[in-house]
């Protein structure tokens, strides 16, 4: 990568660190004996998946049918779409599930038996539990209604049981791994009940989980089968302030040149706005900000040696305010790196101009 | 359009209701004698561009040097990219100007400095100015500095001095017509003293204005020459909150499938997250609240009786709790609108989804 080549918001992502990430939680996964599915929402990158594959990997979880449709044009063949199936989808999916080998997502009977009706060949079915996180999913203690989805499941020739997933998407809302790991430690409880309850009637289910901090965080994946994180492959700030990683880890970031600069007010302008960075925000210090923003030095590598943020987004307009030398210092033209709050979404508006480094 | 057809998260641009804004404002204009320069960066869609065309509007404004670009696709000819200038994009402004008659915006001495040792063919300059919103612009109480840049701009053979160009997107943050009009009143002061004290030097220059707010909601546009406004193509949530619109001059809306239904809970989740919406938020009673949900008559006309939000969003997940007859009657599989709080970016986030009603 030459920067000198950047002349917009550009997406960077760093190879070497975030193949580190990969590996890290490949280790992790292996270790514990679980099967690895990353989720590909986060990169949503053909070449990004590369990546993966030449790590070995060779399943992944998306969360829209027109993400598994991107990825099967690149090859891969096992894909579980990891989101409460959408039923107006299902010619699609049966468009899908011809050519790989596919698990849906549901948590209702309406939906399933629209997929006993309508489904042209064999899916895998997870059904989606829900223990704290409260989104979808179908509460872990309707016993009774659990195992009459998955009799249902069981005794259809269009689906096959594959388990439960859960998304333990809370723990994004938390600090601090002792936070994080009491929420785990709650969902390994329920996994095991589960687990006791089921296993006899349903030997083949399988339990599919893995947020982002607790894949990060936890040493113990008891009861647990697969490992499904997405966010990792890059990290963010949310996620270096939850602890799921250093801020050294993150591995992906938005070059944005400066504009306009207001000396005297120690204010600068970016041309990265909420179309780049997504409003995504965090609270430091009782401040909202929408990405951290640090200099280049001559080698185009990034100086993490400030505390600037990005305080107010415009459409295009990305406003820095700080004291420090580094604000103070830079010029009109300059290229800045923006660490972003959610890299998710930063990655699904900045798609068309991912640059590799490394 | 025929809702039968989607499936997925889509953006629906109500052509009438769409055509009528463009109409008000474009009449507003001209009952002022102001030169009318819509700012597409709203809908980013040479389709909808089309709608202004028809309309006789034949000069835009556009926030990127991407977005001129894309719109002289279009056969658009006379473009203002209002966004401080990025000195970056000079080889690309180039190749622009050639085409087009072409206005960009500065707001410093280096830019200026750095066009003039770049430029291959004449532009048109606005000096940005800013009043009290604080984000780029110089501010117009720097008259010996206003100045100086007017002379420079005047004396080179590059560039041609149009004026001053001002957002006051300090309009978003209040509510209520009398509060805009206040920030307008104070505006329009700052105007006439620019006009006052520069207009015998540079009788050529004029004035360029026009938030969305204001653009709606004042009737006194003295001492301004052009407006400027975008957001009021659809305008949205935020724009009906300020006073800028009504509820139904709302003209954009998502269509989303409902995927999972927790009749207990009042509780629905729509496929429609934060990589359709933004993040972007208004606060209503004490509540966050990422878009306002309205259900479908038989004829797929929106029925606007009911007071149902998305309170919380994931990458792709929408939540909607409510005890209301809408969501206690829906269904899986069937598909809700979602007014955006923020139709610009959610405009740019579903560009390829876009359809047309009517």
């Amino acid at each position: 990568m030459q920067n000198t080549k950047v002349v917009k918001p550009t997406f960077v992502i760093d190879k070497q660190k975030t193949v580190k990430n990969i590996k890290r939680m490949q280790k992790k996964a292996a270790e514990n004996n679980l099967s690895f599915r990353p989720h590909f929402k986060t990169h949503q990158s053909g070449g990004v998946g590369e990546w993966f594959r030449e790590c070995g990997i060779d399943k992944i979880a998306v969360s829209s049918v027109d993400m598994a449709m991107y990825f099967i044009k690149y090859a891969w063949r096992d894909i579980t779409i990891a989101f409460p199936f959408n039923i107006l989808e299902t010619e699609r999916i049966n468009a899908v599930s011809e050519e790989i080998k596919l698990n849906l997502l549901i948590d209702s009977e309406e939906t399933l038996r629209f997929l006993h009706k309508n489904l042209k060949r064999k899916v895998g079915i997870y059904i989606e539990i829900d223990i704290s996180y409260g989104r979808s999913g179908i509460s872990y203690k309707k016993y009774d209604f659990l195992r009459k989805l998955m009799n249902e499941i069981t005794k259809s020739n269009s689906t096959e049981l594959k388990g439960f997933l859960y998304h333990s998407g809370d723990t994004y809302g938390v600090k601090g791994a002792e936070k994080v790991l009491e929420i785990h430690n709650n969902n390994l409880q329920v996994f095991k009940e589960l687990k006791e309850r089921f296993i006899l009637e349903f030997p083949e289910i399988s339990i599919t989980y893995g947020d982002t901090p607790t894949a990060s965080i936890a040493g113990n994946f008891e009861f647990i089968d697969e490992l499904r994180p997405g966010n990792f492959v890059y990290y963010d700030l949310m996620q270096s302030g939850i602890g799921s990683c250093r801020i050294e880890d993150i591995s992906a970031y938005v070059l944005a040149p400066v504009v306009s600069i207001r000396k005297n007010e120690n204010l600068l302008v970016l041309y990265c706005g909420a179309v780049h960075l997504s409003k995504e925000f965090l609270i430091e210090n009782g401040t909202k900000h929408y990405g951290k923003v640090f200099g280049l030095d001559n080698d185009e590598k990034i100086i993490r040696e400030d505390n600037s943020y990005i305080y107010s987004l415009s459409q295009e307009h990305g406003l820095v305010k700080s004291d420090s030398e580094l604000i103070k210092n830079v010029k009109i033209g300059d290229l800045l790196a923006v660490y972003p709050v959610h890299s998710c979404l930063t990655a699904n508006l900045l798609k068309e101009t991912l640059i590799v480094k490394g």
